[in-house]
């Protein structure tokens, strides 16, 4: 009877359509493979390959010029060697970090097949893989209380239809008495509402600061930042259409219609506000709202913040587009008029933290020299921070470590 | 000044580490493409591959050997044609259904890069598609009212470790007055709380049900079924280690280690059901509570509702491991104790509707054909479905499609 079950135990596997390939197929090599020192092995079963190589953000970033003198930073690349049909390539020890890669097999890049893990950044999905250590350490699950992530709909009445949302409660929200500050973090261009949840890692760097004592728990509400879409790509009636790229131009067929929004997304932030405080205890005050954002986030965050000055006491402009704030009549959208007097008010009132943060290889690092130079000129008060690296997600996830402790002090 | 706008925000997506990825890339083909007779072309950029196939769901199975006489369904496989550097496919027209597929490079199994909707089986991952029409209209997101669906941890104390769960909360939950009933819903072995979402599209299916109206709006809880875990892969303290098969021996490692639970999932049930009912306004009578599950997780429901006989009106048996029924002293786990006594008392408490659903090819439909006998002999009343097919994802959205409408009718 034992051996019975066992075989029927085999069978719920070996016939669940897609489940066999893992018993069946021959990808059951080790990969990404993490030794004690930090190197990491990436193999492939691929016999009837002719070269196969890995490209990811653990490799130094090559320069690749695209035309008219501009150039940017691509994963570098390294060939892996072929031994029984099973290629296989080991780094250098790396520094403790979230990293992510494919593989390139004949000029065609394809997941690691021996990697479930993935995150997807805009229509692009890449392999990803933690090195332990600061602040690997950050971005992986640990042994702690951990909060609810709810992927949830609202109404924008002011943008006119629902939209999909994404909110963290932090551990204890559901049983505690207490009300809560609240983050609101913005996702850059191209993102939407899996970004920061995923790509950012938020709910583990927010529970792990906040099992260590290192931040106040706190909601972290991450909306969709396109007043032209409604979710993220497949979570809405267009259905599973491809997730084309809005600068891509008309490579992405078949259409993606948008909808049309009768404001821009910053007036329209109230409705967001007035949503998380009607449904979640929390707590209803500008010292228990903070707003933050990277990249297009970070000029939503320095343009929404301007035009509600009354909204919230902590800013974070995390490698902003801060060149949107001189940008005059940009789509007949108020909030790019008036801005100096608007900053004008808003910094009048004092908000307890204005935080800039930017890596010195960043292609918007001479648009925020120029608004620090502003807000210098004028005697506004900020902090600011300045590291290595450019417009990256491994940036965000630390300027996000950084900021988050810094909220709501008493 | 526009122009400038215009190239930082290309900018933007050009220098972010991944997203280039989709402007600089070959990859820009439509890929599944649905025509309008529902027939749909796969196109893979492979200019130096020697054979491309696409294998799925959406071919004919073909029936492969394993030895020992047993066979299994594999997914049928087509050959791409190329031209120019691209590689095509045109299926014949499909039936409206959620299809999933995988291209073949040169032997070697990858995505469509051009499609970002994927689903993951275990340590599987599959891209998808689905042609509308019915069922598929049901797996979609329609433009109906969304529910929230929410990843919670919740305490486990006969268990002895708290764990990972997905709640699906019908929209209106939160700001109704009303309180609601419960669908407890239970994966298979190899799954987690992730599958039935993912692969089994219980929030669209449910969405669209009650829009309908023909659902009552209920709350659906998607525990973890496997004891010895604590969530889905990369969710726990392990970290991002590999999914593994724990049926596929050694070749998975590094060793994943299990936790040790200090009870059987089955009776830690009520574990669930009261984590439940003190965090949610849900209405605690049996006549509110229903509990299905496919394959293992039909067996879980079998024994669960038996085991606990005041707990549920609604039991569902989709493919289900019947078998375990009469184990005997498996594990030394009680459950597998006494059946037919426990079964005699269930039943003589006239559960609501005791439902058994399974497909004409599936592995199991011996063991159910004996376990109908058992109740048939017993004159237990049951309801019965069957239909065609096996052991297969697209039969288990079916019978929660069927199953959700028979519950909690007044």
């Amino acid at each position: 009877m034992k051996r019975l079950a066992s075989l029927l135990l085999l069978g719920l596997f070996c016939l669940s359509t897609n489940a066999q390939q893992a018993l069946w197929s021959g990808a059951s090599v080790v990969s990404p493979e993490i030794h004690e020192d930090n190197s990491v092995t990436f193999r492939l079963r691929a016999p009837k390959a002719v070269k196969v190589q890995v490209t990811g953000d653990f490799l130094p970033t090559q320069s690749i010029s695209v035309g008219n003198g501009m150039t940017y930073d691509a994963p570098g690349v390294a060939d892996l060697v072929e031994k029984e049909g099973v290629w296989e390539y080991t780094s250098a020890p790396l520094a403790s970090e979230l990293y992510s890669y494919s593989f390139v097999v004949d000029g065609l890049t394809m997941r690691d097949p021996s990697n479930i893990y993935q995150i997807r950044d805009v229509s692009s999905i890449t392999n990803v893989f933690i090195i332990k250590g600061n602040p690997g350490d950050l971005y992986n699950v640990q042994d702690v209380p951990h909060g609810t992530v709810a992927r949830r709909w609202y109404s924008s009445p002011t943008i006119g239809y629902d939209r999909r949302i994404t909110i963290y409660t932090p551990h204890g929200y559901e049983t505690s008495k207490k009300s809560y500050p609240v983050l609101y973090l913005l996702h850059g261009a191209g993102g939407d509402e899996e970004a920061w949840i995923s790509l950012g890692r938020t709910a583990q760097i927010l529970d792990n600061l906040i099992a260590e004592g290192k931040a106040e728990p706190m909601l972290v509400v991450m909306p969709n930042g396109n007043a032209n879409q409604k979710s993220a790509p497949g979570e809405d009636e267009r259905g599973l259409l491809p997730a084309g790229n809005p600068f891509a131009g008309g490579n992405r067929a078949p259409q993606q219609p948008q909808f049309q929004p009768k404001s821009s997304y910053e007036l329209a932030f109230p409705d967001i506000v007035k949503f998380i405080e009607s449904n979640y205890r929390v707590i209803k005050k500008k010292s228990a709202r903070a707003i933050a954002g990277l990249s297009m986030g970070g000029g939503h965050s320095l343009n929404i913040s301007k035009e509600f000055p009354d909204l919230f006491d902590y800013i974070g402009l995390y490698s902003a587009a801060t060149i949107t704030y001189n940008m005059g009549d940009r789509d007949n959208n108020p909030i790019y008029q008036n801005v100096e007097e608007k900053l004008k008010v808003q910094f009048a009132k004092h908000p307890k933290l204005y935080w800039i943060a930017i890596g010195k290889t960043d292609f918007l690092y001479t648009a925020n020299v120029e608004y620090r130079k502003l807000l210098d000129d004028k005697g506004y008060k900020y902090e600011y921070f300045e590291n290595e690296g450019g417009h990256i997600w491994k940036n965000w996830r630390i300027y996000l470590s950084m900021f988050a402790p810094m909220l709501f002090q008493k």
